[in-house]
């Protein structure tokens, strides 16, 4: 396959326009399409495309490539679009995977081969285009989804695509990868919404409840809080891997349930004890080069903490690549959890130490 | 009910510590016991005592109070032996109730009305004696859970003290406090264990699947990080609480189940729905006085973003109350949410707008 060297992007939300901007930097010519027009102009202002077309069928004229990044309920049908337009390369940044490749392959079977299915785990639908930025993807997993009809120069070109956007590229079974999301976003969201719901419905009835609930609480439920627009799609999509993983989900809350409820102390220390260690050992996505090390930092509730924290590390120069705080499950202090280059941590350490915070840490890699 | 003048703190971890400080700024002698040497010796270093007892009936001896911060599964006996010593007043802080309410009122049914249940929602016997605060408790619920059985001026001397140390003080019956922090504290724990522990075991199968859990499978996931030492201990003690709240998460989640296999969008939006106005409506435990307002600022994920925003906000004199990171549920950009006064918050606004940080204010009372 040729260089990529003309990019058109259908659909100039958060990812399109990210990828955009991104690609644009590359040097490659990024011709944008939203069926939006106010969405469109938006793209064009900020600078994510070169210009706009006033069609999905001018826009994929003369594109060595179209990534189509619309809402997932409706990927396949531009997918097909791109394909009976002549486009030699087509990909998508859906988040369900199966339903739109079998589509495309069903639709057209001998055109197909032109398309790889992706989706690159960085971003979110529900973030506006205005939240777009080129740097959105480095060091992110983005997931493509080849099939034995794929054309193997297709999915290197969309690989190199993905690669060259800075995000590591990994190729996995489309149903596979349904199952996965599944797993870690589709069901955690579903799981999150409903208990805020059942904790609602006692708030209802006793006030007092939701000023019970605390940090602990606060974390879980903290995606419920997302706009659930873009939900529907999704789930309908995905419809049998969420229901597969909600069915394992409940049966092993049933498992914990019946646990609880015969008393069995050393069966529940132990799937805690394993939950606990399976969360430390979660990944943290990150650029691949340094040497990242866990810092765990005990905080008082007062104002100022974070900002004197955070201000001694920029001071120093130690970068902070991901900061939680991890309340308590009850009450208002914490743990202010930093994840900072290996490089300079002494001198932050010693610094933090000055000022009277005790620092444990963690390697990570 | 006498002015209190000495206290009696059996148990010096994070609870009993905090306590004992708070009091002795007061002004209130503080004599403490531990059956752990150690920790009882590293209490009185850190000043959360004025002096240690060798045991608890000389602990006892002579206190106005006892305020019994053992484990949950212990608190029974000890309020116990503290009521046969004399001890006019007696309270606890054990996370669940009920159990302990009745087995006292059961042993002595004659000395039980010196007795107060409590329970301060906040801190947590996961952390330890090193981090106790003078001001752990400070805009803190204290839930106190009198009976018919009470002595209204013990009840009142014990609902001073949980106001002296900056709580709030709230009467909840036992059964209906066990019932709560079982939805709010209980279960939600739990449901964060099994949700990674489901995950886990996909992991065991499919490594990639933790590469892509991303941040809201981080929130929720994040209690399961805490030390379990405590859960076997609360989940034997609030045992029917925390079986009939997981059978109605457990219901609630067949009810979702149903409407995604059923593929009705619109049913699936008004749950989550309203799931979203609920989790907005959460309350912040705060301080009561000041006017606070939730700012939401979409950032990138660069070094120092962080530390730049709550660098402006200490430069400006804006204290901020909390700090959350709203990751999107794939990826790791996301949303910085600051609850902030309300008084110098649009200086604080331009400052933002000027280093390019765009902003959006909820007012939240």
């Amino acid at each position: 396959m040729a260089e990529l060297r003309r990019i058109a992007v259908a659909g100039t939300g958060l990812i399109g326009g990210s990828i955009g901007l991104a690609l644009r930097r590359h040097g490659l010519v990024v011709v944008g399409y939203d069926r939006d027009p106010a969405r469109a102009a938006r793209a064009e202002e900020l600078g994510a495309v070169d210009r706009l077309a006033s069609s999905l069928a001018e826009a994929a004229s003369g594109a060595d490539v179209m990534v189509v990044a619309v809402p997932v309920g409706r990927v396949a049908e531009v997918v097909v679009e791109a394909l009976d337009a002549g486009t030699p390369l087509v990909t998508d940044v859906g988040s369900v995977k199966a339903p739109i490749v079998a589509e495309v392959e069903a639709a057209r079977p001998a055109t197909a081969s032109r398309f790889v299915g992706g989706h690159p785990m960085a971003g979110s639908e529900q973030e506006g285009l205005d939240g777009a930025d080129a740097r959105l993807f480095v060091g992110a997993t983005w997931v493509l989804t080849p099939t034995g009809h794929t054309d193997p120069a297709a999915f290197a070109a969309v690989r190199g695509l993905a690669a060259q956007l800075g995000a590591e590229p990994v190729a996995v079974a489309p149903e596979l990868h349904d199952a996965l999301v599944a797993v870690v976003s589709h069901v955690p969201q579903l799981a999150a919404s409903t208990l805020m719901n059942v904790a609602a419905a006692s708030g209802e009835e006793h006030a007092i409840l939701l000023r019970l609930a605390a940090g602990g609480f606060r974390d879980m439920t903290r995606i419920a809080s997302g706009h659930p627009g873009i939900w529907p799609d999704i789930c309908l999509a995905n419809r049998d891997a969420i229901v597969t993983a909600l069915d394992d989900y409940v049966g092993a809350l049933q498992r914990i349930r019946g646990v609880v409820a015969g008393g069995d102390r050393d069966a529940l220390l132990d799937l805690l004890e394993r939950a606990r260690a399976a969360r430390r050992n979660l990944p943290v996505g990150l650029p691949p080069e340094e040497l990242l090390v866990e810092l765990r930092i005990p905080v008082p509730d007062r104002p100022g903490v974070i900002a004197e924290v955070t201000t001694l590390a920029s001071r120093l120069g130690v970068n902070i690549s991901d900061l939680e705080i991890a309340h308590s499950i009850e009450g208002r202090s914490g743990v202010l959890v930093l994840v900072v280059a290996e490089r300079g941590l002494a001198d932050f350490e010693a610094a933090l130490a000055e000022h009277g915070y005790h620092t444990a840490r963690t390697p990570l890699r």
